[in-house]
Formats: structure tokens, sequence, C-alpha cells
């Protein structure tokens, strides 16, 4: 294809170079470069994901300021991209078809980026079952509207069936992860999703147990501090996993 | 109910006067006040939905300054809604889960504000099959990505089936409205929408015929004008049927 017009992110093959965009950035105070983006989160609210950029910025302790980070996806108002160094956060809206076109620009962006090996963390919120509210739920397989594990898609009148499980050693790796901080309580569970799924990984908080009503009662404050928790888990875990993954083998970052 | 809390639209029935903020507004330099919300005209994007409100705002004539219309959500990013009199403007992101979480609690809102006999109006864009782009599409039939006329549900573990027939005489009304503007291309056909209908009517643009690649590749300003084209018309319609609609019988609006 001679150009790749990535319509919904307004980025392209001929319009960026994507390689630079998505390229090397400088660590604060240092000679430090760290490549390309290792890590893509999303979720659903626009807000959440400038503000996660935010954070992930201060928390890799890189330079400039982080409070006004560019949306990379200005230029349309679908979804929001920010960028902290090697983390890619981004905002998809809500529901499956909103999540599926962001999903298929992303995927082609990090392919003409030239972006390997990378993980993607899906960090929302959602209703729970049973579970007390500010529970943050670390997704091993999602089932459909039926509670089965497979994600039906009408593909030229036929019907494709995919498995929803997710990285199982990802989420082991998530939870352990959590019990290190230990400001929240964290669990492994099945998450609900009317026709979508993710090959990485999906950490939510619930704002509510729907067994007890469809109302969300918490006051903002509450329901913000709640939304802070998957952020804090995947923060620790991209600066465990960079840690580990420094090629000089020398601790790069703080833990605060 | 003693509360219902229209959580992603940040209204309540205990933290706002639903009725007051979608009652009466006066119109520009008369004693004429136009009563509660009669159209509610839902799009994908932000952008484009307060830019419809301004110019709804315009073309009735209404008091006050169109250009500085105030988000009645502001306080969630989910969805943004602006009125211009009789008509709510709203953005609905993109994709089914995306616009039933919206629809869901505008009809609650429609509801507790005794909103009445709303007329609800899509104006969006799509693809097209074997149609010019630019082509005005008035929706007679919603299908599924099976090209079936039908809208599947699970509820409760039952597979509920839905029709997605839209009304045919607004459709019809809507053609005719399009053939007095003309500025345009419109016809009515049918429409592919995975997983979603709408019971009123559907008036979208199509950006590009599908039968020959998945590229976007009109620039920006002829896409940008593409998408006024379903707001003349329902802007024509809706001036039409005010008119039609106004006890006193005489002409409250210009045509331009």
């Amino acid at each position: 294809m001679e150009e790749d017009i990535l319509h919904h992110l307004d980025l392209g093959t001929k319009t960026h170079n994507l390689p630079a965009v998505f390229g090397d950035i400088k660590l604060r105070n240092t000679n430090t470069f760290m490549f390309y983006i290792q890590f893509v989160c999303v979720g659903g609210s626009p807000n959440r994901m400038r503000a996660f950029a935010q954070f992930m910025h201060k928390q890799l302790g890189l330079a400039g300021n982080g409070e006004d980070l560019a949306d990379i996806c200005a230029g349309m108002d679908r979804y929001t991209m920010y960028r902290a160094g090697p983390v890619l956060s981004i905002s998809h809206g809500m529901g499956i078809p909103s999540i599926s076109v962001m999903l298929h620009e992303l995927i082609k962006l990090l392919h003409h980026a030239k972006c390997r090996d990378v993980t993607i963390i899906r960090i929302g919120t959602s209703g729970g079952l049973g579970i007390k509210p500010g529970t943050v739920v670390i997704t091993d397989t999602a089932v459909d509207s039926s509670f089965k594990p497979r994600f039906e898609q009408v593909v030229l009148d036929d019907v494709v069936v995919q498995s929803t499980e997710l990285d199982k050693d990802l989420a082991k790796e998530l939870l352990a992860c959590s019990k290190e901080i230990s400001d929240f309580p964290a669990l492994i569970s099945h998450t609900m999703c009317a026709y979508d799924f993710y090959e990485a990984a999906v950490v939510c908080v619930a704002l509510l147990d729907r067994l007890e009503g469809d109302q969300i009662r918490a006051p903002h404050e509450v329901l913000w501090e709640y939304q802070q928790w998957p952020q804090c888990l995947i923060a620790a875990f991209i600066r465990k996993h960079l840690r580990l993954c420094s090629p000089a083998g020398n601790k790069l970052f703080s833990t605060n």
C-alpha cells in the first residue's frame, strides 16, 4: 500500500514520520534514552488517560514538563493519545466497536512505527458481581453476554469464533505486583465483556456491586480515587519491568 | 426510586432540576417561548455535535450567543450535550455499546424532564456500498452484520430479537425535505449497523465507496463539508416541522 491513512487517529504514513514520533525519548538529567513504545495502556475516558500519561511521566523520571503533554491525535476528536517515554496512553471510548476501531489503527500504527513486542493493557472501570466496590480485578478470561469464554464476529457472512483467554503469566505478575503495593484489594477473576477481548491484560476497578443495584452511589472523589488504583498497579508493573529489562542492569527509576 | 443518577451524563434527579434545564427558552427579540425538547439529534463526534447545536441556534433565531453554548454534560468526559431551543445535540461516541449507554440515560432523562413525543434522529457519517462519496443516506431499515433486519440482545441468557425498521413516514418526509434544498444527493436506503438500531430516523453521509477500498482519501475540508449535509437537511426538517406545529400558525423562523 502506497499510503496508510489511520483516519480516526489523524495519523498517516505519508503525513507523519511514525518511527520518529514513537522513537527515542531522553530521561531527565541523564544521557539515557528510552527507545520506542513498549507498553500501550488503554481506557475509556480521555481525561483519565491524560492523567495516567502525566502520572507515568513523573513515575519514569522523564525530561520536560509532564503537565502539558500534547495529544498526538489532537486533529480528530475520536480518541486521545499521550506518550510518556516507552508508554502510550490512549482513550478508546465505550464498548467493543469503539475499541476495535482504535485497536485496528493502533496495531497498524505500531507496525509502521517499527515497535515490536509491545504489551497492551486495558486499565478501566467496570461493574462488579459479589465483590466490594473498589476491588481491582485482573482479568484472566473475558466472557461474553452468555458467560461463554468466546468472541464471535461475523466475517463475510461466516461466524468466526475466537478465544478470549488472556496472558495468564502476565495476570499473575500483575497480582504479585499488587501485593507489593497493598494499598487496595486486588484479585484475578473473569470479566464479562459484551463482544470484546484483549490478548494482553485487563485491569479494572469495580465501581459497584451489581448484585446490590445499578446506581453508582459513591461520590466523585471516591470514584476518582478508585480510578487511580489500576493506574498505580500498572505504574508499579511498568517500572519493575523496565528495571528488569534495562540492558545495563542498573536502577533507572526511583520507586516513588 | 428515590434518586436516579444518570452517571455517564453527570446528571441526576436530586442534583439537577431536570424539567427546568430542559424547559422553556426565549426566542431572540420576541416574547415567544419554545417549550421543552422536541428533537434530539445524536452523532459520534463531540466537535460535530457542538457545531450542529451552534448551527441550530442560528437557524432557530434563539436569543443569546450561540457560539458559547455550555456543555450540559461537562462534568463527565463520556458524552457532550448542547441545547438549542427545542433541540438537544448529543455526541454518542462510536458503536452500539457507547450509543446504548447514552440512549438508556437519555430516555430516563427525557422522562424526568417531562418531555413527550420527542423525535430522535442520528446524523452521522458512514461507509457506502455502490454510492458516491457525499451521498446523504436516509435509513429505512438497519441491518446487522449478516444483512438481516434484526437486533439481537442477550437478556438473562435469552436471545431477544427486535425489529430494526425505522419510521417510514419520517424517512419520506426527510427525503422530500432534501429535494427542497437540493444542495447534495440524498436517497432512502438500508444501513448496516453491527448491533444497533434507532426507532427514529438515521441520516448519514457516506464518506467513501467501500467497493473501491477502505481508505478515506478525501481531504479534511471535503470531509467537513460532507458532514454539513446531514446537518443542513435536519435543520430544514426541524424548521419546517416547528412552523407547522406553531399554535398561532404564524411564521416564526426565516428559512436562512
